[in-house]
C-alpha cells in the first residue's frame, strides 16, 4: 500500500476542513459570540498545522488505485469528523465528545440524525457549523477536493467510484475534473436559488443558510426544536420541492442545460423517482384525509414527508410517528429505497431498485420462456453482468449490515421499532425514525457502543458500504501499520 | 404448454389426497366420531372422482418441462388445500371456508400459523388431519408422487427442481426415483424413532403421533392451546432435538448411513446450522439467566426455542414474546435463514446464506486484491456462476415479496411488530410470530385480503417462490385458459 499518498491528501482534506472553519468564525463576529469564533479559529489552525504536517512531504508517486482510493476516502471521513467535533466540546455545548463525533458524523454523512434534545440552545456559530457539515458532506468532501487538488487521471477515477452515491459514477464529460466541477456548478446554482426563495418567504437570514445547506446536502439538521413544524405552508412547501429536487439524478440537470429535455425526463431512474413521490404522496394524502375533501395542509405534509424521507433528508414537517400504520409503511419503505444515484441522498438507490426488480421479472420469465436470451435493460442500453452483480451484492451486504447493527442494539432492550428504525435511517442517511427516535426524539439516549454502530452504518451507507467495510479488513490495518515491513517481507518472499 | 400433462398429474395428487383423508376417518372410528368421519370419506370419495375425472384421459406425451413442472407443482398445493380445507368447514369446526383454506395451507405448507383461539375444540378427526397436513407436506408432496407415479426422467427432475428445499437439488444417486425413495425412507425412520421416544416419555398415543406429524414437517401444529408449554422437559427436550434433527441437511444422514462421518460432517451447510444453533442457544440463555447459576428450564427453553425457529417449526416451550429484546431479535434473524437446504425445513435456507457471507467476503476482498480472480468454494468445490446468481436473485425476490406483503398488511394498521412478524414469519413457513400474532395469539383477526396475502406466502416460501410466482404471469394464465388458441397464433406466426 502506498502510505505516503494516503497521508498526503488525508492532509490536504485536513487543511481544507481548516479553511472552511473559519466561515463559522466569521458568523460568530455578527452574533458577538467571540469566544466561540476563537475557539473555531484555534481548531482550524490546529488542523491546518496538521494538514501541513501529514501532507508536508510530496509522495514519489501522484497515482493510486482502487484500494488507496477507498482507504483515503473512508479516512477523510472519520479525520473529518473528529476534528470537525473537537470545537462542539471545547465551547461546551456538546461536552461528551463521543456525542459530539456522533453528531459531526451525521452532518458529514448528511444523515441528520441528532443527539440534541434542544438545538436552540446551541451558540449561532455551532448551529451554523452544524447545518454547514450537512452541505459540506452533501456533495462529497472528494469531490470537491477533486476540483481543486488536480492530480492524474487514475487517482480521481477510483476517488470517484468510492465517492460518488450510485451504482456507476455515470461521466457526464469525459475529463472527470470537468464532471466535478459541473457537478458542483449545479450544486451551488440550486442552493443559491434555494436561499433566494426562503428569504423571499420570510425567512431570517441565519435561519435561511442554515436550512439551506441542510436541504442542498439532504442531511437535514434543523436550527428549530420541532424541525420544520411551525413554518408557514409557503416555507414547507418549498423545502419540500428542493428536497425532491436535491433527489434527483444530477444528470437530468445537465441534460436540462443542454436543452435536451427529452433525454432528460427518458431516465429511468428519474421516471421511476417522479412516480413513486407521486404515488406515494397520493396514498398518504388519502391515508391522511381519508376523505374527498381537499386539504392543503395534509397535501404539503404528505408531499413534505414523502420528499423528505425519500431524499434521506430527513426534515419533518409534522411528527410522523403519529401517523396511521399505513403511511408509516409507506415511509419505512422509502427510508430502504433513496432517491436516484448521483444526487446527494443517501440509501440504496433507486438505479439499483430499477435494475432488481427487472432482475426478478426477467427470472420469473426464464421459467415461462426457458430458452430466451433477452438482456436486461436500463435506459435501452443493455447493463453490464458486472454492474448487476454488484448492484444485487451491495443489497446483500446492506441488509447484512443491518441485520447485525440490529442484533447489537438489541442488547439495549429498547422495543422493536426503535432498533430496527435507528439501524435503517442512520445506514440510509435519512436521520429521524420511529419511536424513541421519531422526529420529535433524538439519540441521546443510546450507550457508546450503540452509538458507535450508528456512527459506523452513517459512514457506511454514505460511502457505498465496501470503502468503509475494507477499513476492517486485518490487511489493511496491518498494511497501515507496517507497510515497510509488509513491503520486505514481500520482496524476501519472491526471492 | 402442455395442459394435458397438468391435469393428469393433478388428478394423480388428488387421487393420493383422497387415500390419505381416509386415515384420519378411520381415527374417528376408535373416538366415535362417525359423523366426522363419515364427513372425511365422503370428501374422499368427492376429490377420488374429481381426480379420476381429471386423469382419465392419459396424456399423449410423457414428458414436460420447467414451465409445467412448477405449475403443477404450485397447483397441486393450491388444489390440495382447497380439498383439505374443506372437511373443516363441512364439520363446522371452521365455518369460514377462508379461514379453513389458511389452516390447510399453512398445514401443507409445514407452516403452521393458525387461526384457531381453541384447539382443543376441535374433534379428533380434524386435529388428526390437520397435523397430518404438516406431515404431508413437510416431504413435499410431489417428491412423495415421485416415489409413486413413476415417469420418465426428463419431468422427474424439473419436478425436483420446483420441489425440493434450496438452491440446489444434490442429487444423493444418479437415479432421481431413487433420490427420493431414500430421502422417503430416512424421514419415515425418523418420524417413527421419534414416535416411540414421545410415547416412552408419557405422552398418550394420539398427541404423540399428531406432535410427532408436525415435528417431522417442521410444520408446528400442536394439539395443545399453549403449544409445548405445559410439557415436560423430557418432552421439551426431545421434541427441540427432533426439530433441531429435522432442519439437517438429508444428505447428512445419508452419509451417516453410509459410515462416512468425516463426509457427513464435512457438509459446510451442516456445520454452519450446528454453529449457529449452538451460538444462538447460549446467547439467549444467558439472557433469559442474567446470572451463571445453571437453570436446566432456561437451557431447555433456549435451545427448544432456537430449534423451533430455525427449523422454521413454530413450537413454543413458553411465551417467547414476552422474552427480552436480544433474544427476540436473535428469534427474528432466525426466522429469516432458517435451516439447511435438503431438509423440511423454510426460509432462505442456511445453503444461501453461506453463499451470500461468502460473496460479500469477496467483495471486500477484490478492493484489496483487484487482481486476485479467486472462486467462491463450498465443501471444497467452486460455485457455479449460475448457483451464485440464482441465490442472489432468490434473497432479493425473498425481500419484495416481504416489502410488498408489508405494505397490503400495514392497511389493517396492526402495531408494526404485528406486521412485519406476520410476513416473515409466513414467508418462512415458521408459524407464531411477535405481538399479535406471538405464539399465545393466532391469526384469525386479520381481514380476507390480508388472509390471502399471508396464504399466498406460505405457499410462495414453501416451493422456493418462482413455481408460485409465475403463476402471478399473465402470459401463464392465457395459456392455461387458451392454450390451442396461442398454439394455432405460434403457428400462424411462424408462416
Amino acid at each position: 500500500m502506498d502510505r505516503s499518498i494516503i497521508r498526503h491528501i488525508l492532509g490536504r482534506v485536513m487543511m481544507i476542513e481548516a479553511a472552511l472553519m473559519l466561515l463559522p468564525a466569521v458568523v460568530g463576529l455578527f452574533y458577538a459570540e467571540y469566544m466561540d469564533s476563537l475557539i473555531y479559529v484555534c481548531t482550524a489552525a490546529g488542523a491546518f498545522l496538521l494538514g501541513l504536517l501529514f501532507s508536508f512531504k510530496k509522495p514519489p508517486n501522484r497515482s493510486f488505485y482502487l484500494k488507496e482510493g477507498c482507504i483515503v476516502t473512508s479516512l477523510s471521513w472519520v479525520f473529518l469528523s473528529l476534528i470537525g467535533a473537537l470545537p462542539f466540546t471545547i465551547t461546551g455545548d456538546i461536552p461528551s465528545y463521543l456525542d459530539a463525533v456522533f453528531e459531526t458524523v451525521s452532518g458529514f454523512s448528511t444523515t441528520g440524525a441528532s443527539i440534541l434534545t434542544d438545538v436552540t440552545a446551541l451558540s449561532h456559530v455551532n448551529l451554523f457549523w452544524r447545518s454547514f457539515t450537512n452541505w459540506i458532506g452533501g456533495m462529497g468532501v472528494l469531490v470537491f477536493l477533486l476540483a481543486i487538488v488536480s492530480m492524474n487521471g487514475g487517482s480521481s477515477i477510483n476517488l470517484m467510484r468510492a465517492e460518488s452515491p450510485g451504482p456507476s459514477v455515470g461521466k457526464l464529460v469525459p475529463k472527470i475534473e470537468h464532471t466535478a466541477r459541473i457537478l458542483y456548478m449545479l450544486y451551488l446554482a440550486l442552493s443559491a436559488i434555494m436561499l433566494v426563495l426562503l428569504m423571499v418567504g420570510g425567512m431570517p437570514l441565519f435561519d435561511s443558510f442554515c436550512t439551506m445547506f441542510s436541504t442542498a446536502g439532504t442531511g437535514g439538521f434543523s436550527v428549530y426544536n420541532d424541525s420544520m413544524g411551525s413554518q408557514t405552508l409557503y416555507i414547507k412547501a418549498l423545502v419540500g420541492v428542493f428536497m425532491f429536487l436535491f433527489g434527483v439524478n444530477f444528470n437530468f440537470y445537465y441534460f436540462l442545460i443542454l436543452r435536451d429535455g427529452r433525454k432528460a425526463f427518458s431516465i429511468e431512474e428519474v421516471r421511476t423517482y417522479f412516480g413513486i413521490v407521486f404515488i406515494c404522496t397520493l396514498i398518504i394524502y388519502f391515508d391522511l384525509c381519508r376523505s374527498f375533501i381537499f386539504s392543503a395542509d395534509n397535501l404539503v405534509d404528505a408531499f413534505f414527508q414523502v420528499s423528505s424521507i425519500i431524499s434521506t433528508t430527513g426534515f419533518s414537517s409534522t411528527n410522523f410517528d403519529l401517523w396511521g400504520r399505513l403511511s408509516i409503511t409507506v415511509l419505512v419503505i422509502l427510508m430502504f429505497t433513496g432517491a436516484c444515484a448521483g444526487s446527494t441522498a443517501g440509501g440504496i438507490k433507486l438505479s439499483r431498485i430499477v435494475l432488481l426488480l427487472k432482475t426478478i421479472k426477467k427470472e420469473i420469465a426464464s421459467y415461462i420462456y426457458p430458452k430466451s436470451v433477452k438482456k436486461i435493460k436500463i435506459d435501452g442500453k443493455p447493463v453490464e453482468h458486472e454492474v448487476q452483480r454488484s448492484a444485487n451484492v451491495f443489497i446483500i451486504t446492506y441488509f447484512a449490515i443491518f441485520i447485525i447493527s440490529c442484533l447489537i442494539l438489541a442488547f439495549e432492550e429498547h422495543d422493536f421499532e426503535t432498533t430496527f428504525s435507528s439501524v435503517v435511517t442512520t445506514l440510509s442517511n435519512v436521520g429521524p425514525g420511529l419511536s424513541r427516535v421519531g422526529p420529535a426524539e433524538n439519540y441521546s439516549f443510546y450507550g457508546p457502543i450503540s452509538k458507535v454502530v450508528l456512527i459506523f452504518n452513517m459512514l457506511a451507507g454514505r460511502l457505498e458500504l465496501f470503502p468503509v467495510l475494507i477499513l476492517l479488513h486485518p490487511r489493511v490495518w496491518k498494511e497501515m501499520l507496517h507497510s515497510r515491513l509488509v513491503e520486505s517481507k514481500n520482496a524476501e518472499k519472491k526471492r
